[in-house]
């Protein structure tokens, strides 16, 4: 059985703007690794509720998981919550459960709970909160898309929350094989190998160290043995590796 | 009139498993605020045709510019030109004029140029090719797609070489003032200056330091009169700041 898929949307003017530079999305693809889920596309988009809504409604469509990051804080630009609610036809308004979350919290440092607090209890019906254990604004999950904060604690905190809750499948296995040769004199038996091996896949990320040329070669699959099998194959047609 | 747009689509498995830390996107988008193109998308996708034809396609179409990162190297897994060329309907073969380039560099080393290092000479009818100053092997434009490779110092090199053919507009101007309240305290005064500035956009981001709650608040326009105007009055809600 394939594995799950899930797809990631960045909602964020500072990102595409060259402000900040993401750190979510290397995150997420790593843990999602981890767990078996096929991360399949990356979506970045500006706080514009129209290019919002429609990445949510394709990427919801297309993948078993989204994650979105970003635009859930409490001021005006920070329009997550309700894009999701439009996306999937659902009212939304300030829940007292999540509403109940900041008063708790914001009342035992003695903060006010201001109307633009407020905001960030805005959650749309029949939606499942996600616990935030940095800044107390919660997250949620409403059908297969998970809305988590852009702060990347407070981003990495839900994820750690949300994953164990998913249906994982069978965790991706790779290993690396540094040769001291360019792309170019490997890519001939790379090919044979990929051929020989098609339940693998066999990547090749060129470097250049002091001068030299080399490619490292990721072998990636479910299948240990048969990773293990492709790598030792690898390592006979270059042996002068890992110099 | 308002400025020409922007895409990205970085191609590469590495980047989805977590493997290798995008930092083209970065490098971009700062470059195209510059000249007043604004990055309105960015797409991550694996290294499959399907996906690279379907999201070169949707780019394509919906903005001025499109610029790809990725999958141009020797390997049977660099696919991006043959998917170019699917998307736009044209043939492609190993071009003289690209693999002069090839064969005049690497012999110049004494490399031979094998069957692999010619499938970097694979480039589409009707594309103009971009100089690689670092490693020779061409980007190519072709209709509004710049495909560029994804080795970083590559990637910035055709960047450099394709902005200035480019038809810019008024470069975004952006200011930033640090207060030292959280986004609650301030998300009131920001919502209500920038139903006042509708032709800025006003976006704040949290920080946290020493224990104490942070909100860089940034103003964003074309209009630099009007972003001093605009940070004048928020410097006058919050003369606390720059701590």
């Amino acid at each position: 059985m394939p594995n799950p898929t899930a797809a990631m949307l960045v909602i964020g003017d500072e990102i595409l703007s060259g402000r900040t530079r993401d750190s979510n999305m290397h995150h997420l693809a790593g843990e999602l690794v981890k767990v078996g889920i096929d991360l399949k596309e990356v979506r970045v988009v500006p706080d514009e509720a129209p290019a919002i809504v429609s990445a949510l409604r394709a990427l919801s469509e297309a993948h078993d998981n989204v994650f979105t990051s970003g635009g859930i804080g409490p001021t005006h630009d920070d329009i997550t919550a309700d894009c999701v609610a439009e996306a999937f036809g659902r009212n939304i308004d300030v829940r007292p459960d999540a509403r109940k979350l900041l008063e708790d919290a914001y009342g035992a440092r003695g903060v006010e709970v201001t109307e633009a607090r407020l905001r960030m209890a805005r959650i749309p019906d029949d939606a499942v909160l996600i616990e935030n254990p940095v800044s107390t604004a919660p997250g949620f999950t409403l059908e297969n898309v998970h809305v988590m904060a852009g702060v990347p604690a407070v981003f990495e905190a839900m994820v750690a929350s949300v994953l164990p809750g998913l249906t994982g499948g069978t965790p991706l296995l790779s290993q690396t094989w540094r040769v001291m040769r360019p792309e170019g004199d490997i890519a001939g038996p790379l090919r044979a190998l990929s051929e020989a091996y098609t339940d693998l896949s066999f990547g090749s990320y060129p470097f250049q160290m002091n001068g030299v040329f080399g490619s490292n070669v990721v072998v990636r699959g479910t299948d240990g043995a048969r990773v293990d099998a492709a790598m030792t194959e690898l390592q006979e047609v270059f042996p002068d590796a890992g110099a």
